[in-house]
């Protein structure tokens, strides 16, 4: 199947979505939600009826071509262009209004006569949470680069470093490989830059902001990762680094010790990888999200480390979540989750451990659910490696 | 001053815009006016009357103390302790409409009983736009520290390099020096990793995003910047990386020659540093903003270059714009531009120039606004360096 099929295919879940909410067109003006559904962005509202091709009303770039295309100024224009191609102003309109600003869908409510306001957000992001194949495809390809840039943290690795300079050598590699920079959040709680590593004690400060761990960060206005620690011998690493090698992502971390570390870093390192194992072995399309964070804490329990799970001062409730375009899709692996998971989804599953005077450590893999069971795609060498 | 002594001042200026607007209460929940009112960020709500200390109503993270601190888990709360604190709901509201989600204030006014809205957003951007003498030292200490890592260029250069090869190099040498990485914009069109490198003709690339310049990039889903080109001899190569080395940031752009080019770059990157030159020589405080517009149009005229001025395809309506916790603060210096320039204002001058087969050329500096002039920050060589 080629990106024209795949987008057409994408549109009509759109257009299917429209007629079940009994609305009568949807707003597109997100970059994530535009690239997927066109297969390219653009400054501007691509419209979206139950049948036909969509319109889109474009302010920038300039040099887009075709009959369903407009050029607008403004978004007080759509009215009269919608009146000029015979379209009706919408009674209802689904709009993208958990990313949108509140300022920019009023200002379109109001040039559009007011209609009544659905959130689509919502259901795009369900749509998005089931992979075609063609899109796994690019995950797996993803995860391939992912895997080989951190097979060269052992040789970017230097005695006397500091996180952040680590991390510094790391992005490199990263954008050599491919690495778009940028990686793409869902939520106004979710600033990253590239990813995280936690050297040490900097893995108990808690952050703002809803990953799985914090870290103090370099910055007051971005709390969250590296802070400059020094890499000392007992002390622990994780890496947790961005796989955005193509438009849909991967999710992996590896954790590393410096030197020789207690035996309890070992230990809870074994019951991450071993959690990852038991979710590998017993669940497939059709498990509820819930039972796999259950899984989880029963194991974690078992093992006397559920005061060092997902953190220490503030523990993340979650041990895992949906991966796409989107670094956060759903479903979210959490104890009160209602979702059930489907096959074509793309799940990465953190079970890990941040200890007192040692640091963070345990895995993430990145997994498509199938009806048989998982399959991972992020294919690394897992065991707590030492550097 | 102290950085307690700092937020409050603006607390008291935000308190100001309350009183005049007259409105009840205002609520701050984005990263950047919760730096610059307590300096620091959390996920919540801060809540602002125009008399008194505010009051936080905080999600994560754990461990913020005061007696004006409250945590909540969800907007639900807010109304029930306010009342606990013997606070009025309030009737009017201002919030930040031109950030914050529709779903995140919709569901922040339901909350608290449906209130009177009005927009924050403006009016923060507006006091942001004029520095206290802390702020300016620290956009110095940053633009001097960008200057520094920009005099690494040529040594960073090898013949033979691609324009994504060249900025990894780059980015290292921010990230070495301090840089926050990520590269805060404001508005919903601004997408941009860590800056902009352009080669040759993909400086010709119409964007999407609001910059002076586009360039294809990497990425369909961040179509800006630099695309895998060559760097060829007989091209030109623009960098306007970022300069986040504190909180308040700094703006500059360099260009380089690759070997010969032809005289045309000269004479354009020539003009460029004279319009700084003339802008720098004119203006002041109490100068109407789209004068600088209006006085580097005449001489980029004067000199046949307007074909070629601020892009070709696309051309940015702009010459410069304000910096500081943002890259793109108020005031804009475009033709209609209603802003006269204030003392203690921070602005970034950018006459850049594409030069079909050839390339960007031009310079960007950074200058504070003072009564008698403008002030150049951004200290570091401006004439067309040769690679």
């Amino acid at each position: 199947m080629n990106v024209k099929e795949e987008t057409s295919q994408r549109v009509a879940r759109t257009q299917q979505i429209i007629i079940e909410s009994q609305a009568d067109a949807c707003i597109i003006s997100s970059s994530v939600n535009q690239f997927y559904l066109l297969g390219f962005i653009f400054d501007g509202y691509l419209f979206i009826q139950p049948e036909g091709d969509p319109v889109l009303f474009i302010k920038r770039p300039n040099g887009i071509e075709g009959g369903n295309v407009t050029y607008i100024r403004k978004p007080e224009q759509i009215s009269d262009l919608l009146h000029q191609r015979k379209i009706a102003l919408p009674k209802k309109l689904m709009m993208e209004n958990d990313i949108l600003s509140f300022s920019t869908v009023s200002r379109l409510q109001t040039a559009l006569g007011m209609p009544e306001l659905m959130n689509v957000s919502g259901e795009m992001r369900r749509i998005r949470s089931v992979k075609s194949e063609y899109e796994l495809t690019q995950m797996r390809e993803c995860a391939n680069i992912h895997a080989r840039v951190y097979e060269q943290i052992p040789s970017i690795y230097r005695a006397g470093m500091t996180d952040i300079e680590f991390q510094a050598e790391l992005e490199r590699e990263m954008r050599l490989a491919g690495s778009a920079g940028i990686f793409r959040t869902f939520g106004e709680n979710m600033d990253i830059f590239m990813g995280s590593v936690l050297a040490g004690d900097n893995a108990q400060a808690a952050s703002p902001f809803d990953f799985a761990l914090g870290g103090q960060g370099l910055s007051p206005l971005l709390p969250i990762g590296a802070n400059g620690t020094k890499l000392i011998p007992g002390t622990t690493l994780m890496v947790d680094m961005a796989g955005n090698y193509r438009p849909w992502m991967s999710d992996m971390t590896r954790s590393f010790a410096l030197g020789t570390v207690p035996e309890i870093a070992h230990k809870a390192h074994r019951v991450s990888i071993d959690i990852c194992e038991a979710i590998s072995a017993t669940v497939k399309s059709g498990t509820p999200c819930a039972d796999l964070y259950f899984l989880a804490e029963e194991m974690v329990r078992r093992n006397g480390l559920a005061d060092y799970f997902m953190g220490t001062e503030q523990q993340a409730k979650f041990v895992g979540h949906g991966v796409g375009l989107e670094i956060n899709e759903p479903p979210v692996l959490a104890p009160r989750s209602k979702e059930i998971l489907q096959s074509g989804m793309a799940i990465a599953i953190e079970p890990k451990f941040v200890l007192p005077g040692i640091g963070a450590v345990g895995i993430e893999n990145t997994y498509i659910v199938r009806n048989g069971g998982l399959e991972k795609i992020t294919v690394c060498e897992e065991g707590l490696m030492v550097l």
